[in-house]
């Protein structure tokens, strides 16, 4: 087990009606604030102006930015920066999904910086301090209400990229499950996928005497793997108590408490971000197309761990007496999975033009080798595209 | 699933050598302290040397307080109190297991009322502010260096109770598992016991809709179970991931994560309360004797949940045929466990006097009936000791 610190200050607030608490938690640091969000769904199904009374009552008044897009733009970000330095705004509440959040991450950066907020993204500068930042989630799948990162798309490139530092974590989130209930499949889908994304990026390790963290890890993705199935497949998209697992299981799967003591991978993220940033897909459904080649690649990598994921994480028995095929059957089921809930697996299935693989495989290891499962370089990354292809 | 709130603001710095950090952490707090420990091993093993010699590194002074045993006493907190006042120091380090820090964060309680202590653990007072406190983490068992709880036994009845607030959770804990490289088995093992308890209250509620909690619970719990016989009975003292698993385990079990969404019971830790208050025994020995013979009370209370108990924690095959067949055996294999490691599972074994059982049975129900699983009178706390004689 790796010598690790641990420390997430984000206040959860989880449950029916809890939206309604906004403004009193809001209150807590300021009385005026940037408020963000998408403008879409947040708006029609009335969740944001519950959001608004809540604020009102608590005596908080508001600038509104919306127009936040999937893989969030920073066109807009320079906005956010903008109005906040133009209005003196000194906190930023997203109400949203992961775009959103990480948006609202980003402004929060820029708002206390002179120069160009990508400098950050772009690893030029170091974050260090940010403004305070809190959400009111509508779609678990980012795990960005209580995470240190923010991943932003340069449409100039277009580039995507991430910041991860403890200055961008919000300082409370409110979490009602009953906001899901409206969330297209597909969108719910890819939440999925990227929750159990944001697992197995920490579970392919080969840290040893992580038995803890490893029975954590199996446990929520076994949680989630169900309860997709319920809320998605199985009639269950106002089923309180499934989307409460699913949103409580989104939080837990990105706020580091799972990959304590160990060292994750992360190669998968930054092959996806590929995909997502040229073909802007929906970025679950670029893991769930990623993730199962990526396994299939390093199936020769430490096979018992591969073949104990197969195991205890998609039932497959047998997985003693052969690791290879015990993965390789994991993997078949997890692929099943994400066919089963509406996702694609494959760049055929989502139309991703192969072309520009040799491009995304260059642009993927921009800032060196990817993974630390085992190190991937271009030509890697180009072979795992491939293995995705069909 | 219940609304919840969850906030754990504890900073956990974990690892080998971490100690050296104690120093730099506490001077953000103060520059004078008070160091709080039980004169015991933790001066033999030269431990508390290091801790100092780190404090003394970052210009940090202190008075020391030492003397706190087992089922930490009223009296020691009062010493405490007294020279925090006199001495005007703002901070309060506990280097040691749970009596320690639990002394440390009455202490805290202390220094800021003007009455006696014992009032918030009386209940005539709710605890609502206390001095920073923050511990160096020797012994891995009642989770208190991440936990809002502190209980203390007052000397003159004597009476055992608790206080869990908010403002007694340590600011930063500091946990090296080399340093229970030294613990005798049978302190290792009632620590074992404590945990698995902690995680056990929280584990058998009524509550429907609590599958990833289920999963967290059960997979801290086969961790625990596995790390225990391997330290314990199979030679690894000194096995430094086995301590490890045992020691942030600990943590994990006590510190709310793991009671999201769910309404815990807490019946057998009043139950357990009574033993080591008129005995002076271990805490965790006497939740060894005590959470058996609540499972067999219990019996036919949500057989289902206590089947499911047996099956994923204990191994139980057939738990979907005969639950109450499945929860006998799951008792019988977590008393074999407990003594495989060394720990009493009966009145008789322990050499606790039966005559007072009526006594402590009315002793128990003093604030009222006891548990949420099932609510407990004092004949129901009778019958389950009477269940634990042999």
């Amino acid at each position: 087990m790796q010598n690790f610190e641990y420390y997430n200050r984000t206040k959860i607030i989880f449950g029916r009606g809890t939206e309604s608490r906004t403004g009193a938690e809001t209150a807590v640091y300021a009385r005026r604030i940037l408020l963000h969000h998408s403008g879409g769904s947040v708006v029609r199904t009335g969740y944001l102006d519950k959001v608004k009374e809540s604020l009102k009552a608590a005596g908080v008044s508001w600038v509104e930015l919306d127009g936040v897009q999937p893989n969030p733009r920073l066109s807009l970000v320079h906005r956010g920066v903008e109005i906040c330095k133009k209005e003196k705004l000194n906190f930023i509440l997203a109400v949203g999904g992961g775009s959103v959040i990480d948006s609202a991450k980003a402004i929060a950066i820029g708002a206390l910086y002179d120069g160009d907020v990508w400098d950050f993204y772009d690893r030029k500068q170091t974050a260090a301090r940010a403004l305070p930042v809190a959400a009111v989630l509508t779609i678990p799948a980012a795990g960005s209400e209580s995470s240190v990162s923010s991943v932003i798309t340069n449409e100039e490139g277009p580039w995507k990229s991430s910041v991860n530092d403890e200055c961008i974590r919000p300082v409370f989130s409110i979490l009602n499950p009953e906001a899901t209930f409206t969330l297209p499949p597909f969108q719910t889908a890819c939440g999925v996928a990227d929750m159990l994304a944001h697992i197995m990026e920490r579970y392919f390790t080969r840290e040893a005497h992580v038995e803890l963290t490893d029975e954590l890890c199996e446990g929520a993705m076994r949680t989630i793997i169900r309860n997709a199935r319920r809320v998605i497949t199985g009639g269950g998209e106002r089923d309180y108590g499934a989307r409460a697992e699913l949103m409580w299981a989104g939080s837990i799967a990105h706020n580091n408490l799972l990959s304590t003591g160990r060292i994750g991978d992360w190669g998968s993220h930054a092959i996806e971000h590929e995909l997502s940033a040229l073909f802007d897909i929906a970025h679950g459904a670029g893991l769930a197309i990623v993730f199962p080649a990526w396994i299939r690649y390093n199936i020769k990598e430490d096979t018992p761990r591969l073949a104990r994921f197969a195991a205890k994480v998609w039932g497959v028995d047998g997985a003693y007496y052969d690791y290879e095929q015990a993965t390789l059957e994991g993997v078949l089921r997890m692929k099943n999975f994400f066919t089963s809930i509406g996702l694609p697996v494959s760049f055929e299935e989502a139309g991703l033009d192969s072309g520009k693989i040799p491009l995304m495989a260059e642009r993927a290891v921009k800032f060196g080798p990817l993974g630390n499962f085992r190190r991937l370089d271009a030509g890697d990354v180009e072979a795992i595209y491939r293995l995705a292809l069909k």
